[in-house]
């Protein structure tokens, strides 16, 4: 929680603790009033107030806890109501699209994920797919709960103030207004946010995996692509348009391959799928089925893919090594291929960084695989989606009734 | 200016407010009331409290403004009392001491630098240089202004919590309680903040050189080795443990030399001075004047001197497109050496990040050498030395008799 440094009106003030409640209520489930005092430092009777106006507006309930034999009245449960406001999250990879419809505290209320042919896959029909998921997850519709955000996540660089993504070189997209595309799609009138999948996959493990409290933390994911989601104190590192954490770009091979994006010896192009399939003697378009392949030869002991292992072992501490050594951080937490091969490198990556990393960092540092697998970017994505509620929840605060005719306007 | 999302008791509101006042005129000099009330978002008498408050302590001053013809009454300029609160800022490079008294605001009120034999020297003999020279800048003593605080930069890496500097190569140091030390030698009771040299040039340029307004900056400094200061959405990438902007240790070639950190192929292997002087053919120990005669060479159109500082630029090109990919910064501000030579290598570093870092972000970003020169760092301590007092001036609003006999008490 950060603390005001310019000037509070009330109004603000007002809006800051309505924040603040939902926020922790969104983070760490129901709380007891007492708790929620503890946490956001006001005063019973303030929390008492603001809880009784989300009450008021359904996004909360509070039970009376059983008497338990001890002196004075316990503290009433706070409850959010999920399905109060929901968000449909998002998720555009190169072998799947996703759509979830999550509840106000994290829940997935519905969620499906259908594959897809790797390849070039046309911008008209992802959209025209995500439309017809999001149906089927119960998503958009008169009679539905208030969908109050989209987020989605995609395999591709992406200029976070108006969803337009830049480049998504595994996709062959450059330059598409997906924000606004999607829009169309769906015709409803909330507001839509994209941002790479990678940086929503950290945001996912820091809100509701590996690195929940960690302030200081990099996400490293790898498919085709690889990709980078980073927390520096508390906060995702966005960058100036929302461009950062392309950290399978990072130069680290001089004398290395060419890479998709036009450089040479580009982090990816070491450690990345294709790398690791090429050195095991594979299809190298052969995707998680050959990599599932390549681990079970190590397991048998073969040279090969042993020899494979080892060398993206020592590509991966070696970016890693740069990493520590730029952000100091807490926690590494590899997902998509990183996680999967973690028990395969995890000791060649400590043997790479004790060569490489400044001492006092990597004495700081835990490498840890993620914890939400597959749907780390998607549950994510509605993380992203549930920000404008969660900074401002007194915009939601009115009956029911009242949100769905404002949403119609 | 961040807004809070706890709860907010009258306080902390009043502290919160007081701080953005101070924060306000230390940032941008003295301000109209009527500026206050626009950039704060207070109100008219709320500010006209809180700056009595101020007045009363010593801490600004109020003047009435020239009428000027225009109907209304002028609104009075609040400026802040440079001398009522002072920091001591100490810098510790490898060819340098350097001492000031700074005074809120940010005027420079004494300094004096002096020029040590490059080398290892010793942690005594470096404490002891520094309490004379605060002497000599007139900084402790009982009938002087007071002194808020106390800030120092070294060429090393530091543990911010507790100023413990792990290593610093060049001076020759490893584990040294640097704050605890000062702490003694100085023997006045305020807090002693350090940090790494880079990262406070990185603080200054950002408070008062080429950065100022900018939120995500890449501060890259260099002498022997390559340091650097990271501003990532207007805050400092520190780190978990103030280690973080390590960036002359991200391993940048596969193939490269030693590194005196004990890896191979670090980013300074190949862009520190001692590259750039091995290439040119000259001493590597030679030092800035041995650098001054490449860059005469250069300009003689010399071959040597013009490829040594060619492969200067593609080295330096390479690891800032890692850089932009990672952290899409508006600004990279080129310190020390590298300023120093930026005119001589801008055109190189411009090709090599043209076929590196992605467009999106190459597109935003902006390459300039640092504006603060030599004293960059030195001011940077003195911005980390005021940090408490920014943070929470309440504590400092005493009239001036009673902060003495705290201090001494």
């Amino acid at each position: 929680m950060r603390l005001a440094t310019s000037g509070q009106r009330s109004g603000t003030v007002r809006r800051a603790n309505l924040s603040a409640i939902v926020h922790e209520l969104h983070a760490s489930g129901p709380l007891s009033r007492s708790e929620l005092v503890t946490r956001t430092g006001l005063t019973r009777s303030a929390i008492r107030g603001l809880i009784g106006e989300f009450v008021a507006a359904g996004f909360v309930t509070e039970e009376q806890p059983e008497p338990q034999g001890t002196p004075g009245r316990p503290s009433p449960l706070v409850r959010l109501a999920p399905s109060r406001a929901t968000v449909l999250a998002v998720e555009i990879t190169v072998d799947s699209l996703a759509v979830a419809l999550v509840g106000l505290g994290g829940q997935v209320l519905e969620s499906v994920r259908v594959d897809r042919p790797r390849g070039h896959t046309s911008v008209d029909e992802t959209v025209a797919d995500i439309g017809e998921l999001a149906i089927a997850v119960g998503g958009p519709g008169p009679s539905r709960d208030p969908i109050v955000g989209v987020g989605l996540a995609v395999v591709g660089t992406v200029r976070r103030a108006d969803g337009f993504v830049s480049v998504a070189p595994n996709l062959g997209w450059t330059n598409v207004p997906l924000a606004s595309r999607l829009a169309s799609e769906l015709a409803m009138d909330v507001p839509i946010s994209i941002a790479n999948e990678a940086d929503l996959g950290a945001l996912a493990e820091l809100r509701r995996g590996a690195a929940i409290g960690v302030d200081d933390v990099i996400f490293i994911s790898g498919e085709v692509g690889v990709g980078g989601g980073i927390i520096a104190g508390g906060r995702p590192l966005t960058g100036a348009a929302g461009y950062g954490g392309e950290i399978g770009h990072i130069p680290v091979n001089a004398r290395g391959a060419g890479c998709r994006c036009g450089s040479t010896g580009c982090w990816e192009t070491e450690i990345g799928e294709r790398a690791l399939l090429r050195r095991a003697g594979r299809r190298v378009d052969g995707g998680r089925a050959e990599v599932d392949e390549v681990l079970a030869d190590a397991v048998a002991g073969e040279a090969i893919a042993l020899a494979a292992l080892e060398s993206e072992g020592r590509w991966l501490g070696i970016g890693l090594a740069g990493l520590i050594n730029t952000f100091n951080p807490e926690l590494i937490v590899l997902g998509g291929l990183f996680g999967q091969i973690h028990p395969f490198v995890v000791r060649t990556v400590r043997d790479e960084l004790d060569g490489r990393a400044l001492a006092a960092s990597l004495e700081l540092v835990r490498i840890v695989p993620a914890t939400l697998g597959i749907d780390a970017s998607l549950i994510g994505a509605a993380e992203l989606a549930f920000e404008p509620l969660l900074a401002d929840p007194a915009a939601w605060l009115r009956p029911r009734r009242a949100s769905v005719e404002l949403a119609s306007a």
